[in-house]
């Protein structure tokens, strides 16, 4: 991986920062975020504008060009990456670090007095513009809205935006019709005195609707905003799509509907203009509800007095809480991905010794398993298959010029999911071909100790994931170790892969409790620069916990693996476990062996099968 | 304990909220918090306002009355005690709860159209004045100031605000001057780009003089504020008590300084006009620093441009890490602290059975054994000494008319603490001086499981204390139990026994970082209404910790127990205990054995310390 040389594009970016056509007056400095108009974690080609700008094209990260500098914030996850893929031209601010200063701190410091700084309205959070502003403004600067992208500008060949044909789910796989999705939303507004309910955020206006997509890589998403009223439905969306008959009859666009059933179908662009007529129309009382990360324009759309802003919509929780067909959708969503994963470790137990298997090479072949699988629609993610020193760069994606061999010698670290009809699934599995060295297999105990413990963690109902943090780190932080990224993200129901409102992270303390029917995942690790990685990770479901007493009848909530593929014993140090996570594993494996032998066995994959059993054979703790 | 009957007390303040002698406009709401002017935790009598309208006078409650209402919220620790003290005239609001409305919210409900909502502005902190205005403002409602203290109007036997004489602090206890603490404040100062820091937290004003007063019981305080400039200091006190020879010699007063460390005293109630002076002789670019949490009066004495407020003074942080003098001093307080306790067991053992103990008397006999050791001032705080249901009143003292007798057949819950001058003392046990239930005993083990594992837990330098605390609950939601309250707080060095800013809370988010040399206590609990509580808390200090390995070389962090008081053996369910644990109980024991031991021998306490060996006798685990 070489780095992009950005010299000449920066050099273009500056001229335009000072060019009248663009700005109204000179900017000293411009944001360019990660995000869409959306606020969407994995975007389309067209709004890839960071990477363009910079080379950096890992899933978070925003890039601020001033007329002398041009940095990079990104986190822990994309440390390594962001350093191989930006020339000299960017300096590199890990976020997380002690020392690194905020994206404000920093503006202040390098800006000349009573500066300008630039950035796409459309792209940035309100909340973020309401906390870079007041930083700025306070120290004397002004963060202004630049109508026209200015990357846009100097982006010669920049790829036309997506607009692909729709999937129409049935009850079947989403166990609510949008039409009642709908009823919950409006009571939900009801409830707090809102009358217009703006769906900003792409996954869940695929999820109002019982819709999906492939506007975006990975993510069954499609170009749309919704206006929801007390007696209206306005979605907005481009294109052809809406004449497939599929879609129609779905939606009901033909037939005669109670008038507050109506879809009116209007034109992506025409949102902030329908929104802003929706300002300009409100009565006294009459509140908008938008999410508080929805861009800065459409925010802006409506009058202060009359928004309603909240961290999440009633929609992301909703979506966040499985119903008892997601659920059941998830875990078979989860089998078959468990047996594909038995497919490719056979394969690639066989296949290593040879030295023949790229991280590539193993890559694809999960992605050919996965595709014989039943309703499978595409990955989830870009598959992190990495070897060796490659497996520390946390979200690495091989390329041909990072591509490295499979070997006997070193630690493989697959990181993988895909994206079926009736569900989604993420799983990581660190494996070793050969035979592990003690330290290996020590770091690998630790890993899976933190795993048990936020799996088999009984917690009160009402317990925001972020206090579970602490027990996935507990066992490295004892010897001195630790990892610099989350322990678990919301998972969606053929939706994407990372979701609000859940997680388990020392960092998101803004998280709303866990309930049972929440899917999170559950990965903990450990990097060493250079050498190798290790995360074990499965998808969990949250459920209910049977416990001894029940403290103010508060209930408790554990955890239950919907993912089912073996934990190599290899890896395993059997003397660091207690008994009780000794016990863990074998349970799990025991699970793994009926679950996904029965199907492998249906399937008559018989060779997979035998690697299964062996590769579940009890573990046996020495006293 | 009977509520205060508070009918008439009611009456007479909705008539003041409307008489226009105290107030512009009728005001329909009237907020009384629980602090002072210097939002101290612990108040003077005349500050306790809260409790004067309503009768409950826990340490943390907020009290709001309209014209049809009268409502009080606070936290878990005081649910059953603010129940018994109140009337029906007052609904208590249990903050935590699910269901539990904000002020704001509740407010908001009961209010008619465009009310005016009242509170003292010099008792409201600007944080809170900032959300809750917001929040009230955003529904039609107005936050005012009402100058004239409502609660005083018609408190008319009010008692007079303390004014009692200073103790001078020397360097062996304070290791550093209150010059060379002014010349590091400074340096922060310039950091910042600050020109002047307003002292207005009680124990900041006490730390930074190395003076200790005793205007507030408990709290080695004395009511003060103080104003430090670059080249100035001002402190606002009042009485003779800057005529004392020590004072005036400590404070330097009639010696020749260089004028920047001449300390020029002022009348406490100038405070308002003099901040105002400065606040409008201020050049551009000049600021001054204040707590977020100082006054509403005081932050708007400064105009806003001029403000720069953060939630932690560096006086706040500064305080929290104990040098070598401080550790060493509260090294020596909590020793004499056990050898006060061993006396107090070992009596009760032998004074429970006869039936003639109660609660008042056993809380007494403490002060009494404490009051013997060297240096003793006072306790740090009203000893709860609980016994039976009584104790699982979390924060219970004792009154003639709830005093319960120390039986065979109840637990005893002793939380208590005292000031010496060397240091600040706070440990909680709980004994059974006949035969424990094996609930009993089941219950105590989870709670010892959880104070180990907060004890014992090794974490990375910068970890913050709120990722600690999960620690200490897991073993109770292993069997569906839990406790309302947080698990540590701060605690100063011959100063308050609460402080901040580091504490270890699944509430407290905005903690500071823990660092070697800060102070917390540890004491999860296990409270069943009627029955029993239960908790066990030892005051730590955080101290590097050696590790096998060194990620990122960031250091690792672990907690050295200074309370040295047995934990009761009788009550632990051996075979509820890893190893590790038990191994943890026999070293901490023998550690008490050792130190306790030594000191107990010196003093000639014979008995007390067969009791302490008996005491500390190994536990033994079945395998």
């Amino acid at each position: 991986m070489s780095p992009k040389i950005t010299t000449e594009l920066l050099k273009q970016l500056r001229q335009v920062m000072k060019n009248p056509r663009y700005v109204q007056e000179p900017v000293q400095a411009y944001i360019v975020p990660s995000g869409d108009a959306h606020q969407s974690e994995y975007i389309a080609p067209c709004d890839c504008r960071r990477a363009f700008i910079s080379g950096f094209d890992g899933s978070a990260g925003t890039a601020i060009v001033t007329e002398q500098h041009a940095a990079m914030w990104t986190d822990g996850r994309y440390f390594l990456q962001a350093a191989h893929q930006m020339d000299s031209n960017w300096t590199l601010m890990k976020m997380g670090l002690k020392d690194t200063p905020t994206q404000e701190d920093w503006l202040v410091s390098v800006l000349p007095e009573g500066s300008k700084v630039g950035v796409d309205p459309f792209i940035i959070p309100a909340d973020q513009w309401k906390r870079m502003s007041k930083a700025l403004r306070s120290a004397g600067h002004d963060l202004v809205p630049v109508k026209e992208n200015l990357i846009d500008t100097i982006w010669t060949d920049c790829p036309q935006r997506p607009c692909k044909p729709l999937i129409t789910l049935d009850l079947s796989y989403t166990g609510v019709s949008w039409r009642d999705k709908i009823v919950a939303l409006r009571s939900k507004m009801a409830e707090r005195k809102v009358m217009w309910f703006v769906v900003t955020a792409l996954d869940e206006v695929a999820w109002l609707f019982n819709l999906r997509g492939s506007d975006v890589e990975y993510n069954p998403v499609f170009f749309a905003y919704a206006v929801i009223g007390m007696n209206t439905i306005r979605l907005f969306i481009d294109g052809d799509r809406m004449m497939d008959p599929a879609v129609r009859e779905h939606l009901q666009l033909d037939s005669t509907l109670e008038p507050e059933f109506k879809i009116q179908v209007m034109p992506y662009g025409s949102i902030l203009s329908e929104l802003q007529a929706v300002g300009a129309g409100l009565s006294p009382k009459e509140k908008v509800w938008l999410s508080d990360k929805a861009s800065y324009a459409l925010t802006e759309a409506i009058p202060k007095a009359y928004r309603y802003l909240t961290p999440y919509t009633p929609i992301c929780i909703a979506k966040a809480v499985k119903n008892a067909a997601e659920t059941e959708g998830m875990r078979r969503a989860h089998i078959k991905d468990a047996v594909a994963l038995c497919e490719l470790f056979n394969w690639l137990e066989k296949e290593v010794p040879k030295g023949t298997v790229t991280e590539i090479v193993a890559a694809d072949k999960a992605e050919e398993f996965r595709s014989q699988q039943k309703d499978f629609v595409e990955l989830s993610f870009a598959t992190i298959s990495s070897t060796g020193p490659n497996g520390a760069i946390i979200h690495y994606k091989p390329v041909p010029e990072t591509n490295r061999t499979l070997s006997v010698n070193e630690i493989y670290l697959l990181d993988s999911g895909a994206q079926y009809k009736d569900g989604t699934t993420d799983v990581t599995r660190t494996m070793h071909f050969g035979t592990p060295s003690a330290y290996e297999k020590e770091c690998f105990t630790y890993v899976l100790k933190g795993h048990i413990a936020v799996s088999a963690a009984i917690f009160p109902n009402g317990t925001k994931g972020h206090l579970l943090d602490s027990f996935a780190r507990s066992a490295l932080w004892d010897c001195g170790l630790d990892y610099l990224h989350g322990t678990g993200h919301g998972v969606g129901s053929f939706l994407n892969v990372h979701e609000g409102p859940c997680g388990i992270s020392y960092k998101t303390f803004a998280d709303e409790p866990l309930e049972a029917g929440m899917i999170v995942s559950d990965e903990p690790g450990y990097y060493e620069d250079g050498s190798f990685g290790i995360r074990i990770e499965n998808v969990v479901l949250v459920i209910p916990a049977e416990t001894k007493y029940n403290f103010k009848n508060r209930g408790s909530l554990t955890f239950e693996p919907l993912t089912l593929v073996p934990i190599q014993t290899k890896m395993i140090d059997v003397n660091l476990l207690t008994e009780k996570e000794c016990n863990w594993v074998n349970e799990y494996h025991q699970k793994c062996r009926e679950v996904v032998g029965a199907e492998l066995e249906r399937q008559g994959r018989h060779e997979a099968l035998r690697w299964l059993l062996r590769e579940t054979e009890p573990l046996a703790r020495v006293q």
